[in-house]
């Protein structure tokens, strides 16, 4: 039941999207949260230098349940992120450098515990060009934070959660230099980016400055990306881009944010912990990915909220497609065991048909089902 | 922010009790099953002889998040619980002992890693009650699971999930030999135990057949439970007993089975993974621990569905009744921070009263709030 | 279709619930006061004397609809009740007996629209009970109201809405001597009458003193109110009376006062009409018919929010028991026409199946299912 | 308490809009069909002839409540309307003729009850633009409708319900006749008409073809309807054109048939009576006719599912702009009496906030809040 040993000629990311859906991994800094190695509100990746392990372990498991890439685990780590969230204002006693170092090494380690499984460095915005515009630093921050993938050798690049295209347009621009494939994602929903800038072109955008691979993550749930995602390839087909599709929802359910710019940082329940009766089930995945594919998106895992066992939901829905199953499941079955003698109804659950269809309860019935987002 | 060495001579469960709430730690099996580590339906513990790494990390998660307790985790280890969720059938090849000797090392190595942290042994039903209702056997049963216990030294012993009264006194009359302190916990409602008999009845003959510790786990959610053990204290205080009352909920909500035999077990989102709209968010924790504690009850943990962060909750919502906050808050200070500049409306979220009254949404307005359980 | 007149040898209620089960009417105060013809708040009839057409219309709604009984419409009509409700505390100019006088000719003009309808006069509690305690001045009252109907030739008298036991005692001990069959209803739930005296007590009271039907009427939802008349019948059973049940329920769903000693009055939304989401919809009602024939109730009528479409559901869904429809049928045949053109999936809702299954949406999803009682 | 007797030269509908918001009456075939005298699905107003009484209160109901007009009770009235409804297939016996004339003369009958209470001829979509596009046959059947109105002198006229702005564009070329004001509203919702013409287009459409007052009714709820008065308003106002706007939406929620064109015909619940659970209550009333008279629109009513409380709340919640509350108060002040000695919590209900605020529960948490309108 051990894994095999990653091999040294694996396929690269664009092989990969040719033979078939390629899954990604899911949340890291909030379910990091969760187990207790990550700050609510900085969101910040200091747990690869301080609690190295405990990130590792939820890479492994990201990867058992059956993601092809893991992502360099140092989301938001560029300057100026490390302060914010320090109630204390204690120093800060370690660099963005060394914290890009440690998240290349660990995704290299675990990932050599799989087989054929990438590595992605991963790029966010800075805060260089969201408080000061200057394209210039932006540029030098991402250049920076590129030197270090391109001396750990990643499969490809990431640039995700941009708000603005023209911030992004300046980060693919920089991650040219790497020859890597590069990937992108918008965290955008029906109103565009922050400027006002359609999905149309924010899609076309994208594309033409050179991306391999373009998309959305984070901050709308699923049927609002599925929404988002249909006008992007729309847009691509009628300017005769081939460009491949991403998307790298929200795992928690939020629909009254659909035509809101910040998504689900704008309900009540963000970000401290109440989005727990949102969060997605296995089956409402299963019922994602095969919406998301069908819609000819290659490339689909997970953003906040987004657990293993969503991840896994993942790969077993698309198993016919990517002609492999999960590579560990003797503890996870596809649709599990149902056999338990204790249960009532235990025949009519024992198919997935039951379970794609349920309607699941919260039970909270002092609660709404959405939240009011005014006030 | 390592966390201290434990020491050899540290406080035992009573002298715990005596100095203020004592916190259990949470879900084995479910969350274990989330991170690829457990079958869903067996529910059993295989993970501690195939992937200990998986299983010391969340116990490891637990202890940081304030735990006073570690659980050796092996739930349902007992004769003929590891074949029936097996559907190839293929022959198993770990006995019990080598399971329960695995989980007690697993618990000892990483109540190590903190600072007066217990191990407790934990003993759960076995086959030859429910099935032939044969007391000698399972009395044997327990006996043999026991002197595990005893031979890796923990520090009490607790028996739980026993749906009826008549197996758990056998169980705790063996439990005596050891001379260790000793919990138990019935999974039971306010319909009493499977043989009808009332959950007065249960506390009173828990406590006179030689607990220290008595009250109830898993199947019902906060207020059902918070209910039953109303009614057990009532019951100890008519008879004049002082034995200290335990709780371990289940971590999802669920009313519409409070008046079943077998809560939660009987929703259509069981087992296999619909659950999640119902997991109780931190600040429902909050309000449930501190209901408990005004109940009288002493010692406050999880069963299914309760995480690290829900265990967290619990220790910091009672951190000045036990004089101690979790021993690393680096992470996760209470409450969390909230400075996020990002954020609409943070102002009026940067205090526990808002999140205490919040009534989350689901964000699901065509699911109901509650399942039927009928059909 | 005009109706025919009612003739002289009409059978009697003791009669008419040996046939099969009867049909009662429904709302009086709370759909006049939609209407325009009552207050919210002091409920009181004085609509009779002002508006008569406006009642005469509503009582044959009631009786086109299938009810068998029109109820003088004169409910809370007793000494005080008509001040209470007047903010500018102009004087009175009607009394009490005129108001019971006109409810009686009411009644009696328009049940002679049909056939076979009976005319029940109606009793309700009274403040010289209710603030005093005191029993001689409340049989006087109940006495007084009694000659009205007395003299006005009723078919027989119904005591309704009362809290205490003791008081409808009274009330029952002076209706004997009207000689007409007698009804009674409280309006209790499970915490039982408001001293404290258990439903099954309240129910074998009834009985024993002297009441040819008995049950309840107000307050609690159709769930409720039959659990309350399981209790009722097991009690009249264990003591071998023969006693027919009667259930006039509110038309609204509000399971959450179960457990409450007033109800729906408990509600945030009660009294001035935010109880619309709550109203029962006419599947509902052939469902509750159903499952209290089921129970052997065997008078089945209605209370505040059961409007005349709610009257004929019960009286189309018990036509098979009553070998008879009621009695206009030509605007709203059983389950109603179902060809419309202009919808879609008519071919599914073409049957009675697919609307009892039907778990009808609010339209609101920002408001939870249920309210919250506190505060 | 009666009402003053209606004076022979009473202010016309231009005059009442420019004094003030002018208050419509509500719903006639659904509140009909609920009391008895309706028949669901053809939903034809042969009551008119078959119970004159019956629909005569209603009417007056609506009178008393505030309406300023009275609509011909004629709703379908049109050739070929009167056989669809019909299951035995019996001779239909009486003209479109027969029944407009009828309506016409308890419009008037009940308007003379009243003070300045205006009568308006109501037409409606015919079947010969439906089904066979036959623009002449339609235009002659307007023509010959309105006959009827000119003779009997009703105060204006009304086109409604309207899918198509061509047909409309029909109705008002042939209304001009008449030399009466012309009012005219549409079925449509953000989607615009049926034949894809948009919202903005519809409005200019009808202004410039002659129409005083123009806007919407029926087929969306008040969330919806505001929004598309909304764009309506902007189109006039681009165009420079100051005709006045006009709403009479549905009395039920369904958010989720906004996007639709045939709106709550969609929802699984119609027509047959399961919308209980969606229909406003006044509170909603009271923040909808306010937020339709900030946006500008200056005549409000109400289609199906609007009842005589609804419109009482439009005329209570306007009392200031209009200078009069409704004409007949006594039992039914602005917000009710509120001194009800049995409430709890009576002293915090007794204010407008508190109910404007409320968010009422459906009492059904086996429900959902919304219902899929797909299968």
């Amino acid at each position: 039941i051990t894994m095999a040993k990653g091999d040294q000629c694996k396929k690269g990311l664009l092989e990969l999207l040719k033979e078939g859906p390629v899954v990604g991994d899911g949340s890291m800094c909030m379910t990091l949260e969760k187990r207790g190695y990550c700050r609510a509100g900085p969101w910040t990746p200091e747990a690869v230098l301080l609690y190295p392990d405990a990130v590792k372990q939820l890479l492994r498991e990201y990867m058992r349940a059956g993601a092809d890439v893991l992502q360099t685990p140092c989301f938001y780590c560029s300057d100026g992120m490390f302060k914010k969230g320090s109630k204390s204002g204690e120093p800060i006693s370690y660099t963005t450098d060394a914290i890009n170092e440690a998240a290349c090494r660990i995704a290299h380690e675990i990932s050599k515990e799989g087989k054929d499984v990438l590595v992605c460095g991963g790029l966010s915005p800075v805060l260089s060009y969201f408080r000061e515009k200057n394209m210039e630093k932006a540029r030098a921050e991402f250049d920076s934070q590129l030197d270090v993938f391109i001396k750990y050798k990643v499969d490809f690049v990431l640039a995700e959660f941009f708000a603005y295209i023209e911030e992004l347009e300046i980060c693919i621009d920089v991650m040219k230099r790497s020859k890597m494939p590069i990937a992108c994602t918008m965290r955008i929903g029906p109103l565009g980016d922050s400027n006002g800038v359609s999905v149309e072109e924010c899609a076309v955008r994208m594309a033409r400055t050179g991306a391999d691979l373009i998309g959305i993550n984070c901050l709308y749930d699923f049927d609002t990306c599925l929404k988002t995602l249909k006008r992007m390839r729309d847009a691509l087909d009628k300017e005769g881009l081939k460009t491949h599709l991403i998307c790298q929802p929200l795992g928690w359910r939020c629909p009254e944010v659909e035509h809101t710019l910040i998504g689900y940082l704008d309900l009540p329940e963000t970000p401290l912990g109440s989005l727990e009766p949102r969060q997605v089930t296995r089956f409402e995945v299963h019922a994602f990915a095969r919406a998301a594919y069908d819609l000819g998106v290659r490339y689909i895992g997970g953003c906040c909220g987004m657990e293993p066992h969503h991840i896994r939901a993942i790969a077993q829905e698309l198993a016919p497609e990517r002609k492999r199953n999960p590579p560990v499941e003797d503890m996870c079955p596809p649709l599990g065991y149902l056999q338990l003698s204790g249960l009532s109804n235990i025949k009519k659950k024992d198919n997935k048909q039951y379970w794609i269809e349920q309607k699941p309860g919260s039970g909270r019935p002092f609660s709404p089902a959405l939240s009011s987002t005014e006030g």
